[in-house]
């Protein structure tokens, strides 16, 4: 079958999104369509206004098209505490977990194979913002990856003359997880990170 | 956590497509803008020219920006065959059986609850394009529900009168589903298993 040319194009479109295939994007078009046309017409210009406006906070790193992104704008966060993380998505995990320091977002993780060294993925800035800061801690909270490790390492030996605390998130099994689904490396971490039990 | 108003107000808009919840847009708005904000506007490019112009195609009703959709400007389509869905979605369903006769698209199912009758979901048109045609048979392909049988028998008994072959979908459709969702074989099956429909 053929669709017509608009439609075709609002198909192949959509297929930039993250998760969408062929059938979704074509599901995704026709109800826009044959149901909403005025929520199809805002996302377009939300889209239109988010691309063409959206750079990055000048203290954090984060996506935001304020010089200063919500978290960094915030005078009720502590500022003797900084979590560096991969992107963005990142930031947006790490505040579900209650945490209300500040942030850097780093451009990705290390990866000589590709040419990203330090520079590529922020750590100058990184090192400037500390420089700046008065932070106590600073806490590495890369992805639980080989990169992610290895620019937690990295960053870890950066900051050693400093003389502030440098702390990784913990390795272990996940919570609600059942431990046979747990991979090997995982549990060897969680076992050789045991603690005792405070009754 | 925050995310800047261009970014939130992205995320909400993103919410309107179907089958995308908070973290899925969040994923999506947040990909575009770190990745592909050139994919992102030829996005909205592609809405805005889609809602504001794409119509319906005046012979069978489907969406199309042309007067004449892709099927119906077809002349090496078979003239004696007609099939009667509830969506465009349908078309595209019916099209990957192999099926190359025609088509009219009704506005959905008979609904007498939700006061949508023959005149709200497109029957007298059906039958002035009958009228007009050369049709020896005309397939009923509504939906499998409870509402796509009721309207399926509903215009086989309008179209008694008129000496043409009309038929229903086999039921190899699961019944209680949406055509739309159904796979490619199932759906083949069910068009060869067509029958005449007995009042
Ligand atoms: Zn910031
Ligand atoms: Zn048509």
């Amino acid at each position: 079958m053929s669709f017509s040319p608009l439609i075709r194009q609002l198909i192949d479109a959509l297929r930039i999104l993250p998760g969408v295939g062929q059938k979704t994007a074509q599901r995704m078009a026709l109800q826009l369509l044959e149901r909403d046309r005025s929520g199809g017409l805002r996302l377009a210009q939300a889209l239109t206004r988010a691309m063409e406006g959206v750079g990055y906070c000048r203290q954090c790193r984060t996506l935001s098209e304020d010089g200063l992104c919500p978290q960094c704008s915030d005078p009720r966060r502590d500022d003797a505490l900084l979590c560096v993380v991969e992107g963005p998505m990142d930031v947006f995990a790490v505040e579900q977990t209650g945490y209300r320091g500040r942030y850097f977002v780093l451009k990705g993780h290390l990866s000589p194979l590709d040419g990203l060294g330090p520079e590529a993925i922020g750590i100058p800035e990184l090192e400037e913002r500390i420089a700046r800061g008065t932070f106590a801690e600073v806490i590495l909270a890369t992805n639980p990856t080989v990169e992610g490790e290895a620019t937690a390492h990295y960053i870890a030996q950066m900051l050693a003359p400093r003389g502030l605390t440098v702390s990784r998130i913990a390795h272990g099994v996940p919570l609600g997880g059942e431990l046979e689904m747990v991979d090997g490396g995982t549990l060897a971490h969680a076992m050789a990170g045991r603690r005792p039990i405070g009754l």
